[in-house]
């Protein structure tokens, strides 16, 4: 199959680089042209434009957000006008519904399949293949791009035949992530008032109630009081909890942790912290505590 | 060593079971007699009094919480006057910290040894042996009572020398699972009115960002709308919500998200549910969102 | 001066008859006409299309939202393509800051002008002429426009020269209302939980801390559980906290209680009470703490 | 009428000097005796204990809240045991429902009368007395009293039999108005963000929709960002909303905008600023903002 791959970030980089060691033929393009060089060092084809990639079976994008796909799809030499007649696009940025609903209609009167096959995992493990993949959409067309899939992910989860369930489930899912960045946040803050040592509460909390990689890995980083900027930043946990509020709004969910949530992330990006990781939540409980 | 333990409830039942047949003297009590009577088929003799079952080496206690726990040691033919000197009082309840320290002060002033240790896991878990406990207190002390722990629980963590540290950790646990639940709650909510099947999605959930038993177990619990009495109830769940916001507010810590669910159980318990399992934060988050 | 009216519901009905009163001539617009034959009796002619009234100096609209302004501006028959160059249009409805800032925009290219003046005030005091108007845009043309607000309005208030200024007041007051009602619905339920009378309670209130019309109006609807249809629905009141919320977000400014505000609205409507009036907050306030 | 007067703080000393200036004879008493001594010199007696107040009619208490009250009713000298029977107790501190409920019980055994009399006003209402009082109890004991709240007040309100009702009204209150502090401090930040001149919003706020002296004073606090110690501090509103907290808890009240409210003030008292006014909690708004 002839892949375009549109978007090298954090993520996006590791995804096609799995997709080159496991044989497949690849263009990518990226905004930046550096981080593509990299991986022409292991066979990618340099594309000068989205549209430049688009030209082959399958498109997937791997990008920021809503605005950065439109831009990469609908601007100047975008990829959009550039795909073939049943050749299929998966989407696998975190984007609104309202987006990946109006990209199945348009894809579908082109005669284009699409998916939505967002990603769970961080850049660690988008490089080691070891991604988790929610599809949505056409049953059999899932099937036919299972093996990018498993070149990519360690899972593949369907979601249903709705491009956008998948997108829902992704946005829930960081919603979840963020209210366990929130309430141990709130919970470090109280047992370290306590007197209690983080570490100890850490190994307590991971080997009891909590034995996951996602409690040992942030709660590891919340102990340390570490919150760097490299991997999933607070302004892109701000633009996904944003995004599963506006979902909820449309639906008339009320959903009262994740508006805590929304404030919370808010803060830090107004305060200039959004570029650090956003398990800073922490920091902010922290911080309101008195704490240094 | 004999022991009498007193609290004989979901959890006290099987705790005391567990010591029994470890091949522990016990002496038990119980407001109701006739869930001692259970016991007595395996060898447990029954008190008639708190005092009565006081008059052994240790002494532990499994009750509903502070008001229960000071009715049994300073009521009418109560447990602390009866305790010798050099015995040892473990305080297994889900207490708050202030009478923790109050009582960590009286046993000291009678020459008394004082642990608090509180557990993690349902009656299932308790009658299995299976509980995580938590034990804050004299280092020597809690390793001399280290047979006692471990007939009970699958896994004994040490928070520090100071009882009420103990304590601090469970309520801060119970706050963290009540988090989880709500979380869910009310993603579970918005996946539902987006069209996708809960159990899929819980499946999606267990099987990537949270494989661990709370998330199964609790999440089984809401994609099938089953919230029956008999775990642990929204009312206890409010009891001790309320007991993390009294320490975080007697150590000025902010907790919104610890806020938020007081609120919310408060308001299954106002509304007459309080004795159906604590998981039906997510039946009220459906509600809001005009679930049926 | 020609005006034209668009948009006759229960604010703009009153608004365009105290236009019509002063002397003014009117043609008037509705998307369902039989609102519109009523003012044709007090002297206004009506139009079949938004075009239709937008041949005069001045277009006045004053509609629901983004969407239905939207509709009537840039759809079929639009009053936009029929609106002279140096023709004004003052756009009384509440909307979004980005719609308001983009009309501004259109406007200033078409060589008109374009004013934001939305209003405070309930049906009632439309009719009356009693509303307040908050006014952004150039100072020159609000001055050229004035006697039309002293028409309909009890005071005039320039909020600054760009219009969205305006609309940001609006808002921002709505949002001041809805948190008066949902902290009344606490206060409420709580002295009524305490057994005390609600009407005892509005007349402590209101002759103490909080005389001010806005507390006696809605304190009494509460004080007598009546929120009838008619007045400010919850889903008018739930869209206005909405777009409060979205230039919060825009700017980054957390905003709390607007959120926990949105979050109960959204219940009122997904509950299916999105027609009554907003101040049945404090029902929802009453039913949580299981009262009648 | 002998009259004993405990608590000479911001609000006790205006208070008593009212009494004194009405002709009555008033012995007072202030755990830091200099406060006293300015009271002496129009006319006041000094004691030099709780109990040396209490020899009167009528025992009036004016502290900062229940352990403060206690303090001086039941330490060493305190004044309960000093009352005579007959005399009447008005207990005019925003303290707990539960404290002015045993009070209650105490003084009726005792054979004396109790009322619940808190006050709304800042310390300069204080000393014009021109203080709102909200008296709870025994109607003609109201009545007995009504020349001295008349001396201190503007106006008494009787809130019912039950003396606590008062207790909770005052309770209530203060959430109302801590509640337009908070959702003031979220509207100005947003405001000041969208580039709108504080001071103009205030009077567009105050000249429409909130024409009353709350949110003039209060608001001209917070458009000139002067929170100074003095009034009314961050630790006193946090001590109010604690209790107001407590009895909604008691009675299964969930107050979502209450509970927000005291994370917020409870997050100024642990970053050190306790001591400055309440109204601060538009200074946190405004600093989560990313304002300076």
């Amino acid at each position: 199959m002839q892949i375009g791959f549109i978007g090298l970030g954090h993520m996006g980089q590791g995804m096609a680089r799995r997709l080159l060691d496991a044989g497949h033929i690849l263009t990518v393009y990226n905004r930046s042209r550096d981080k593509a060089q990299d991986l022409a060092g292991h066979g990618a084809r340099i594309a000068e434009t989205p549209a430049d990639a688009a030209g082959g079976d399958v498109l997937i994008t791997m990008l920021t957000g809503d605005a950065a796909l439109e831009a990469v799809l609908h601007g100047r030499h975008g990829a959009l006008p550039a795909l073939h007649r049943g050749a299929v696009h998966i989407s696998m940025s975190t984007i609104s519904l309202s987006l990946s609903e109006r990209l199945a209609a348009l894809h579908g009167e082109a005669g284009q399949g699409y998916l939505a096959a967002p990603v769970f995992g961080r850049p660690e493990a988008a490089a080691a293949g070891k991604l988790f993949i929610v599809a949505g959409g056409d049953g059999a067309l899932i099937e036919r791009c299972r093996p990018l899939f498993e070149a990519m992910g360690q899972r593949l989860f369907v979601a249903g035949p709705q491009p956008q369930s998948a997108n829902l489930i992704k946005l829930s899912g960081n919603f979840l992530i963020a209210s366990v960045l929130e309430s141990l946040g709130e919970a470090f803050a109280l047992v370290r008032k306590g007197g209690i040592d983080p570490q100890t509460y850490l190994e307590i909390l991971t080997g009891s109630l909590f034995p996951a990689p996602l409690y040992q890995n942030y709660g590891a980083m919340i102990a340390q009081q570490r919150h760097p900027p490299g991997g999933f930043s607070a302004a892109l946990g701000l633009k996904d909890v944003r995004l599963a509020l506006a979902a909820a709004d449309a639906q008339q969910v009320p959903m009262p942790v994740a508006s805590v949530i929304h404030d919370r992330l808010l803060t830090l990006v107004a305060q200039g912290h959004g570029e650090g990781d956003w398990s800073a939540l922490a920091r902010l409980s922290a911080e309101q505590a008195g704490l240094k």
